[in-house]
């Protein structure tokens, strides 16, 4: 039971959690063989079973808490073997779903060196080399996205946490210091941000979290090419201004979550400079391909954002979790998030700063998430980055090709690296787009419980696509060929069982 | 340069982040090595460096981003080096600083093979078994804390990001849902949060970052024993409503972060009852100890908040990041976080469900913390934990007597595993209290950059004392009896150098 140790035990206090360097060692070779194991076998198995929660759960141990523990060994060898049969991995070649990437190997061994250390980067004195590197790690960053090299930034925990980030930057530099201590007030006009309809959710999260209401999100609608209607954006800003309320934040996507599309980011940050409004853009999904020779113009244009957020742990390929924010101006982010009184900021007047992150963002603690990004960033350099980011978009064109070329998939959409497409089968009318729709939603659940792919969707215009995101540098043109059989082959069974007979020829 | 692979090659795609199994295995079991050795030497070793960023920079590469990369063998044979010799350890048995914990060697190993399976939490399907492992992680914590079963929660980044998930669930709660669509509408008065002055500052990150700003906190005055006023929180929330402002929130302090004080948390709930408003406690630090004999009796009545935040990487003894979030009613959270219809809601009604964690909390995109939390619980059970924290406990009162014993050191206060005391040199007058602060804060930096301990501070009513916080399954009766030592002969040699004139007998 828990007895607490007796007094002469303290003097030499043994601790159950503690594992002396022996017992480490045989229990780390043995993690390390049995991933060596796993990563030699990770692309010929399946990328996922189909098992329900209840199954999954019969995996676990029943019960409560345990009242008394288990040695480390017996239950590393249990849970090993118990995660590589039964998880999704996203690191297989044909993972090409959602935008979560394959994780690169050297990131993992990063992770447990900076789990060892456990560096706290909340504050430079507790994680002195840490810091350095997290700062080193976002000054890389800045640099590959055409920013400039004074950006403030930090690493956060993704997408989500790194744009909302941005939005708070932007709210208190346009809003003033008084939003701070007295909050929205209401009366002063509404707060209002301006994004396509094509933007991630992360805009409704934050406006509706931040306290302003999703109702102070100004939806512009977007082209054939699902790009931001920059003319509507004009109108709309002056309809507000006009109305006396306050439009402060615009944000351009730099690859959408669903297509990849680029909004017109020049035109987006002239019409920001214009009215003096913040431009961020969202560059979770695409702003590192903006270092590929083949990449959408409009990228460049990035540069001239107030802030960017990006995600490391998309396509620098990092292990989950790691968020990127930028901001032109360093101190819009301790303007934001710190407490500290002016005299003690980072301003350049004072040599040697020891830059403390807690004061630019949310969290208080922090771990050492930089050292993956940052191992990355050297293991294969901007070159490296550049060839992986331009296959893995060369793969996804490759692929619009592959579905264009069979009478019974239909191409969509192709940018960046996402292809859209859908299973139309043959002898059918015209006419029959809820039925399709239907179709493409049961092809990809099958698809999914297959573990031969894994794709996810887009709802483009009313249409259910299939999506295939290439984020995964262990895919090759070999798996992309794969594909069009493989949704063939499951569209023809779901069409056989799904299609109603009035559909039926 | 940044050439795509050629068109031959993408068949069979060799990209320079992968590695192979026979790499992974020789670098892998390396690393272990290295690291099985600095375990090894931890504890004999200093604490910390005291290095400038500027020497600290000086270790990293020069220069902006490397255009070629390194190979992942030569990197972490330097970069391994570098961070056992230049980092601070809180893992050494005499880091006593803020908060920070010794971190569990079996966690180092969990967060390796998090990384390498790389499961994206946000989803279920994109992390079966991952998910269920922090549902159940979750479950045994609440279960540890005296909290239903059915409670819902998630793991976040830490305290910060969990006492903020708790205020906003807190605030959907009681506003409303229109909150989350029209935002803070001032014209129906303004939502008030109390709490004690001895509150961490995540209070002020999210009155301030959720749109309510810092004038919407009503600080409460603390007792002798730096607990909140109930008394003053009784009145001011009668004033307060009767002119029309809308209390919304109580915080209790499940342990302070200077001083572990434990808030009348009962009396608290209490008050939260009569006036129905949502009582949320604090247990960032403090929470776990409850499982100890001898804990505070006030820590049992978490069971009757609405919420607790409570940090497996402090007490648990996690590897950063590691936060959790609880709530007695799970649709508390994706009422505040989903945006999901109701009928699509986890309501017990159907069956088998899979939870997709992103409609609980801010993140879309999740790693697999829960991991290295659930390795822990069942590593060493409750019991384990219980001796742990008694132990950690034990060792702070040990040392307030050491001090106490001391005619050169003031002990001032011992609460949970947190001390305070001061150094007060002989041959000093009365009166000489802004004498004292300035010369505890030089011996603090003094001690901080020695590498002997490494305790932080903590402003008692104006009086700057030195801290020690045990949260560390590393710390011994020996490193505690040998602490006064150390803080008396560094406190002499500060004062000598640093006494005025007129204060010299």
């Amino acid at each position: 039971m828990s007895t607490a140790t007796s007094d002469n035990d303290l003097h030499r206090r043994s601790a159950p959690l503690d594992m002396g360097p022996e017992e480490f060692r045989r229990l780390g070779h043995r993690l390390v063989d049995d991933i060596a194991a796993f990563l030699e076998t990770l692309a010929t198995g399946p990328v996922n079973r189909d098992e329900s929660p209840t199954e999954v759960r019969a995996l676990l141990p029943e019960g409560g808490l345990p009242e008394e523990g288990s040695s480390a060994e017996r239950l590393l060898a249990e849970v090993t073997p118990m995660l590589f049969e039964h998880s999704l991995f996203n690191g297989h070649p044909r993972f090409l779903g959602y935008i979560t990437s394959s994780a690169a190997p050297l990131g993992a061994l990063g992770d447990l060196l900076a789990a060892t250390i456990n560096p706290n980067l909340g504050g430079w004195q507790l994680s002195p080399v840490a810091t350095e590197i997290e700062r080193q790690s976002v000054r890389w960053i800045a640099e590959m996205l055409g920013y400039p090299g004074d950006a403030g930034g930090l690493l956060v925990s993704g997408g989500n946490l790194a744009n909302c980030h941005c939005f708070l930057a932007a709210r208190r530099a346009k809003a003033g210091e008084s939003v701070r201590v007295r909050g929205l007030e209401a009366k002063r006009g509404q707060l209002l941000v301006y994004a396509s309809t094509e933007t991630h959710t992360w805009l409704q999260k934050a406006a509706d979290l931040f306290g302003h209401g999703t109702d102070s999100i100004r939806w512009l609608p977007v082209d054939a090419d699902l790009r931001a209607d920059v003319g509507a954006l004009r109108e709309q800003i002056e309809t507000d201004k006009s109305r006396g309320d306050r439009p402060f934040l615009i944000v351009g996507n730099a690859g959408t979550v669903s297509t990849g599309a680029v909004d017109p980011l020049a035109e987006m940050a002239d019409v920001a400079h214009e009215h003096d409004l913040w431009f961020h853009a969202d560059g979770a999904y695409g702003a590192f391909a903006v270092i590929t020779p083949g990449a959408p113009a409009e990228l460049a244009a990035m540069s001239r954002a107030d802030s960017i957020a990006v995600d490391p742990h998309k396509w620098l390929y990092a292990p989950l979790e790691a968020g990127c924010v930028l901001v032109r101006d360093a101190n819009t982010l301790t303007d934001a998030f710190g407490y500290t009184p002016t005299y003690y900021r980072f301003t350049g007047e004072e040599e040697d700063p020891r830059v403390n992150f807690y004061e630019w963002g949310l969290q208080n603690s922090r771990g050492f998430r930089a050292l993956k990004v940052w191992l990355g960033l050297r293991q294969v350099g901007r070159s490296g980055y550049a060839r992986m980011i331009g296959d893995d978009i060369r793969l996804a064109r490759e692929l619009f090709e592959r579905v264009d070329e069979e009478p019974e998939l239909e191409a969509l959409t192709r940018e960046l690296s996402i292809t859209t497409f859908r299973f139309v089968p043959a002898g059918l009318e015209v006419g029959t787009e809820t039925y399709l729709n239907q179709l493409n939603e049961e092809l990809l659940a099958r698809l999914k419980a297959s573990g031969e792919a894994f794709p996810s969707n887009a709802e483009i215009s009313g249409t259910f696509a299939l999506r295939a995101c290439i984020v995964n540098f262990r895919t090759s043109l070999a798996d992309i060929e794969a594909l069009p059989e493989i949704v063939i082959r499951h569209g023809r069974e779901v069409d056989s069982k799904l299609r109603p007979a009035e559909l039926r020829t």
